[in-house]
């Protein structure tokens, strides 16, 4: 049975200078291609610690991939030590050390000796290319586990392991591996999501189930227990089908897919383009939508009015409207969303406005938010939601719940 | 000898569905108040599996710190193996329950039976309140060895780290922790401002000098080898000084102050209110503003303008501009500022326009980013500069980029 397991070398994530995005990087490519990961480790740029870390991995598992250490420097460890748990030698590898040449002549910098390293490998290991850096990979099978080492700099190890240790791997141990879906939901808690599937999930065996919340929306994986492909669909294919049954309102999609990108991709199905203005988000939303790549096709901008001065001065909302019934409320919001409709000219409108804290305003409680949706020639539509937390967390919840909205709205619209 | 150890309990870490946030936050603030950590570990949902870990952390360190598995569910399973790894019971927490009971009672929502898992702590342990969320924290004594037990979602587990755990270990630990500062500096590459230094750094012995560049930033951290808090501080403020002398252009802050931060309190300082006109950052800079709590009082608003036609229409961009010079230009952005300035009526305005990418964007190369800064009375300023990187990296550079030239232009103000 394959057993996965990924060493972080690096006393700066010790320190947590910087966070181990490389493990959840190789985690997620390992996945795809059925390759299950049991541990993460990570350790110091120490000798000893480092060698305890591989001799405990080692005994559990027989892909153990370490990333960081391959450099030039003093502290740069991970070879020599891999080299002595497993009695190897390290050797020159001609090549990559030509490549460092090449690259110092380049630059008209003098090579310092100590770069010589980053070229030096275990002897009869697979030796994988650094295309954007000048330490050279390693792969080596020593007793039954396969060996990876990485560089550290994620902008070197990403296309290493996607160019040249994935395709070995998955040709290595083909018919060795499990497959599994990701359903994604919002709008429904974790417990109460569980309750509806609880017989399902008291019941599995093959494939099995596992519900997780995180950051406003929970996720469903399933998993078979298959090695093969077609075999693993069949077993997958009824239990997410039963699943999306029970709880077709709040599943949104699978995979990676952000709700954000559902809502993007539906936006532009429908060939509708959105103007957002933003109170108490500040321009989260905005942020969000402008990650994507081409969201300008649908997203057009909007007005962050972040006092009441702006709200009246910039999106009209009459001052009358705010004295009366303050700038948190149902009448605020669906003002904001209708006049950024006319102001920005786009199909559809939202309009945020509440209180991410931690003071209260206008007398009304932290977390209360109003999110409106304008629509040309429809009447629009307030939500008024209650979110608890921190200004963070507050803040982020309110921005998730207008994709959510607009999912809704949206995927009603194409029933 | 302190050794602490940092365990993250959650298969959609091993399955690299997120990353191991958490762990990064924790060690920063242990490096803080100077409790080394030695190892992070991250295991799955697996009862055999977290036992093994947490028995091989137990032999090697004495303050162990688990994230995770708190939750509800039937895979929240580390109370259950701590407990059974230590002797000890399981036993409702009434305090906690109670809030449980009121949480639901507040949201009109059943409360299911599994909710109540929450509120179960080992018996004989501290207690650590969860103020944005459910699952109660616990910290036990074993053999030696502190166990502390936090959630996983990191909106949960930092409040609680921060407001209840790390001042106990402070007090717990007193008199066995090193002392550091860290410096934050932008505007300077790691290599050019370890060039300035590089004779501090090899002369280094006590304190010892680190320095580190992420995310567009440089940061430099002095630790004393010393226990005593006075005698550190003794040590590591004339190191300080110096290299603030040499740095100063670059030195905007120490500690955790993001140089968002530090603008909004020298803009309050100097009575100074600001609206923000974003293109390519799409609402990242005004988001980045709004997640600091009264920021209002500086940080008027702005438009997201992720269209030409916004430009025009709403910011009152002349066309012809546009078509003579570009979107992305030195004339759009200084007329972006212009306009925003007049609209929004503040002392201080902004204007951003770019190439996120990946596309390139009327003939121009992806990274390209104007940033203009127009003031009441004054000249508009435009700032031309090129990132690398992917969208993400760029839309994040040019968001850090706009708080440093406010951070520049402030304080030459003030001097």
């Amino acid at each position: 049975m394959l057993k996965g397991e990924i060493i972080a070398v690096g006393t700066e994530l010790l320190l947590g200078q910087i966070a181990n995005t490389n493990a959840q990087f190789i985690s997620s490519r390992m996945a795809e291609i059925g390759v299950p990961i049991y541990f993460h480790d990570t350790v110091g740029d120490n000798a000893d610690r480092l060698k305890e870390v591989i001799s405990i991995a080692k005994k559990r598992s027989n892909i153990i991939i370490i990333t960081g250490g391959l450099g030039p420097t003093e502290d740069d460890i991970t070879k020599d030590v891999l080299a002595e748990i497993i009695n190897k030698k390290l050797i020159l590898d001609v090549p990559s050390n030509n490549r460092i040449i090449e690259f110092f002549k380049q630059r008209k910098v003098i090579m310092t000796d100590n770069n010589k390293k980053q070229a030096m490998v275990i002897e009869g290991s697979d030796i994988f290319k650094n295309e954007y850096g000048l330490a050279v990979g390693n792969g080596i099978e020593y007793e039954g586990v396969y060996f990876i080492l990485l560089p550290g700099p994620p902008s070197e190890m990403k296309p290493m392991l996607v160019n040249y240790v994935i395709p070995l791997v998955r040709d290595k141990y083909k018919g060795n591996i499990f497959y599994s879906e990701v359903m994604r939901f919002m709008g429904i808690g974790e417990a109460a999501l569980e309750e509806k599937i609880i017989d399902l999930i008291k019941n599995q065996t093959n494939p099995t189930i596992a519900p997780l919340a995180n950051d406003g929306e929970v996720t469903i994986r399933i998993t078979a227990n298959e090695k093969n492909e077609q075999r693993a669909i069949e077993l997958i294919k009824p239990v997410e089908a039963e699943i999306h049954n029970r709880l077709a309102n709040f599943h949104y999609g699978n995979g990676n897919e952000s709700i954000e990108y559902t809502v993007y991709k539906l936006l532009l199905q429908s060939n509708l383009t959105i103007s957002i203005s933003e109170s108490c988000t500040g321009g989260l939303v905005g942020s969000k939508f402008t990650n994507i790549a081409g969201s300008s096709k649908v997203y057009h901008g909007g007005v962050i009015c972040y006092t009441n001065k702006i709200k009246k001065d910039v999106l009209n909302v009459p001052a009358e409207i705010i004295a009366k019934h303050g700038s948190v409320s149902k009448e605020t919001a669906k003002l904001l969303a209708e006049n950024t409709l006319k102001i920005f000219d786009t199909d559809l409108a939202i309009g945020i406005t509440g209180i991410a804290g931690p003071d209260s305003v206008e007398d009304k409680p932290v977390g209360l938010v109003y999110i409106a949706i304008s629509e040309k020639g429809k009447e629009t539509n307030v939500k008024e939601l209650n979110f608890s937390g921190n200004r963070e967390v507050i803040q982020s919840r309110a921005a998730k719940q207008v994709f959510y909205l607009l999912w809704k709205r949206l995927t009603e619209r194409l029933i």
